[in-house]
């Protein structure tokens, strides 16, 4: 399996990097002419990406590394920007920016054998902006592709993650309300699986079962970091994330955040002997939280967050209060300095998903790093986007109430999924 | 949990004890007169009980004290005496002869709170005599405190425990042959419900995964010897063999060997803080193999045990050829010297089981004894109850094939199951 489980788990659990730390240092004594500069330093930092937990700056650089992913990039780039038309900003910006064996995915499509996806949800909790947007590129991906999209709910999980300390009834009705979340992305109601796991578990068993036998205790411990206080259902919970991946004798395109491979580096280990292909996937970055470019956006820390169903004025309180800027602390001085577009969240939220015109985008930038664009403007664009998108999104989830079941029971694929028989798997 | 782990898995893994070895020694030096003196010695000798292992001699009166459970004796004995009337001489003879809280049981009973059965068989292969036997004490139980009855059927159990290295298919092929068997012993169709694992985890699985998130791996590993090696099936696998003992808020009574109790003692942990009853249990000797007293009834050795499918033809040979005698070796020396009942696995199969009436066994043991009964003759007796008990097993398994589907889905106890909401478990 895992050819080194201690390595493996260092290497999942903690990555020391340099990073860049910003601190704010008065450059004039006298008061009225007080100003601050931005200081760049280099310091040593960890940061932690595991399916549970994500902290520190990434480095992207470094997970692809690290996690031994690749990079998207020369002619597979080109390949996937063609076929994603108006939603290729996504590979030309690098928010896709790692995979494995997308190139294989591509050769099955342009052969005619196609592939389908799958991605998730951990129902913990209400869903945000960072949560959301991995569906809308998944679906975006089936528009293109015209391919079966399975999404899982992992109630399950979130019951058993202790440390979250959730309810069953909990785990229930946020996996209601997730699931009304996705719907109102818009997949195609009948090439689309909802499964809540809660649900769907006892069908599959059969294949789960098949999945866990291949699994032993020592390789899931080293690939997350399992102790004897884990409880054994959680330890068994992998085989329940892998089963989607084997849901089709086609090459399983998934589409997530990085956090989450180290469940496909199991599934790779397994598939073949049990008849299916090794998992491929395409990892997006992590959408940084409002309050600036480090860790994840947090349902612990509200204001780090934009919540779908936060209403108009919430939405402009945060990010006027609580985003992160890049520019300067005077009018004056932005004009003179300019802002900073890197490190500036309203910016990288336009860049990473709510502008997708590349023109438009580098305007902005440029206009920000001239110092012609205000902090203020800059602010202005975003809550005009996302007040704009998730208007729109309100509007679809109302709509999608009464789709919940087409994705969950009656839709085409769904129906055929209840109605799969997972002891012939 | 358990207090300590490492304790406690040497107490569940092997016990060293003395044990008498029976060997053959010539005595009489000239061939015509030679003569053969079974001779007892005291040896060191392992016994290993586990619930998946069962070998060397069980003393049982060591288990007791390792396994930390009761004796059933004095007025608990008695007690149990008078409920069972016709069948009190399990008690008696102490086939029964260990429990945990069968005094609150008992209690509970009479103050008309009721109390559930529970047991369960792994399908591995065909069902041998050792195995049924349980099926029949537990229904005498139903008929004398007329309870409800759950029976389960591991059969993931027995995909997930590797080196039986069973497929899919197989196992549901042994399930549905064992639950026939099962379902031949005549158990009240109302008020028993066959749960086939692989079909009814996913209707439970809320409380299962309750049960799951209460058990860490280090109580598990220290209760069933895991090991890194492990699948990580098989180490969530005790949720699941657990969930029965919580179908009903009353005290369930286990009735098994005693080499499944680690599964109750960490059920033991758990119950209350899940809202149910620590479960009670009555535990029974195993019987031994036709070959001799130690280990257990084997299916990688036919000759050790007599299926419940071998035809009479089969049943005569392999007792007259296979069963461990404890006579002379001639009839004038068995004349003289008498036969050893204690060692004779015939004798041993009718007190267990076959013969239902003190004054009857005890004549048969003291003829046996005195010299006056052979071999050959205590073979008979066994031949014709046995061949007698699988004869009218048999057409009782006949008739019950119309029944099946009582016990797993449509009886008043299997009804209400199946439409039990364990999400409010």
């Amino acid at each position: 399996m895992v050819a080194h489980p201690r390595n493996a788990e260092l290497r999942n659990r903690i990555t020391i990097v340099r990073i860049v730390r910003l601190s704010l240092v008065v450059v004039g004594q006298e008061p009225e002419i007080r100003a601050y500069q931005v200081r760049m330093e280099m310091v040593e930092k960890k940061f932690v990406v595991t399916p549970w937990e994500v902290s520190g700056i990434v480095d992207y650089e470094r997970l692809i590394r690290e996690f031994g992913t690749q990079p998207i990039s020369g002619g597979l780039a080109k390949r996937l920007e063609s076929s994603l038309g108006d939603t290729a900003y996504l590979v030309r910006r690098e928010i896709f920016f790692s995979h494995r064996d997308l190139n294989l995915v591509l050769d099955d499509y342009e052969k005619g054998k196609g592939f389908f996806l799958y991605t998730g949800r951990g129902p913990s909790g209400p869903m945000h902006i960072g949560h959301i947007l991995q569906f809308y590129f998944t679906k975006w991906l089936q528009d293109k592709f015209h391919v079966n999209v399975y999404i899982q709910m992992t109630d399950d999980e979130k019951f058993l993650e202790e440390k979250r300390n959730l309810s069953y009834e909990e785990t229930q009705k946020w996996a209601a309300d997730n699931i009304l979340e996705v719907a109102a992305v818009g997949f195609d109601p009948d090439k689309t699986f909802i499964l809540q796991d809660t649900e769907f578990v006892g069908h599959a068993y059969p294949l789960i079962l098949k999945i866990a036998r291949r699994v032993n205790y020592s390789t899931a411990k080293s690939v997350f970091g399992f102790t004897g206080e884990t409880n054994i259902g959680f330890s068994f919970y992998p085989a329940i994330q892998i089963l989607p991946s084997l849901f089709e004798k086609k090459r399983c395109l998934i589409p997530s955040a990085i956090d989450q491979d180290p469940y496909w580096r199991i599934q790779r280990d397994i598939a073949e002997s049990l008849g299916y292909h090794k998992a491929a996937a395409v990892h997006s970055k992590f959408m940084p939280p409002l309050t600036g470019m480090q860790d994840k956006m947090s349902s612990s820390k509200p204001e780090t967050a934009i919540y779908l169903n936060d209403d108009e004025k919430t939405v402009r309180n945060k990010i006027y209060r609580h985003a992160f800027s890049g520019g300067q602390s005077s009018i004056e001085e932005h004009r003179k300095l300019g802002g900073n577009p890197d490190v500036d969240v309203p910016f990288q939220w336009l860049y990473m998903f709510f502008e997708p015109d590349d023109k438009r985008i580098e305007e902005i930038r440029a206009e920000y790093r001239s110092g012609r664009m205000l902090t203020g403007q800059m602010k202005d664009v975003l809550v005009e986007k996302v007040t704009g998108f998730l208007r729109e999104h309100r509007e679809r989830r109302e709509k999608a109430r009464d789709h919940v079941h087409l994705y969950k029971k009656d839709g085409a694929l769904a129906r055929e999924m209840w109605k799969h028989d997972f002891a012939k798997s």
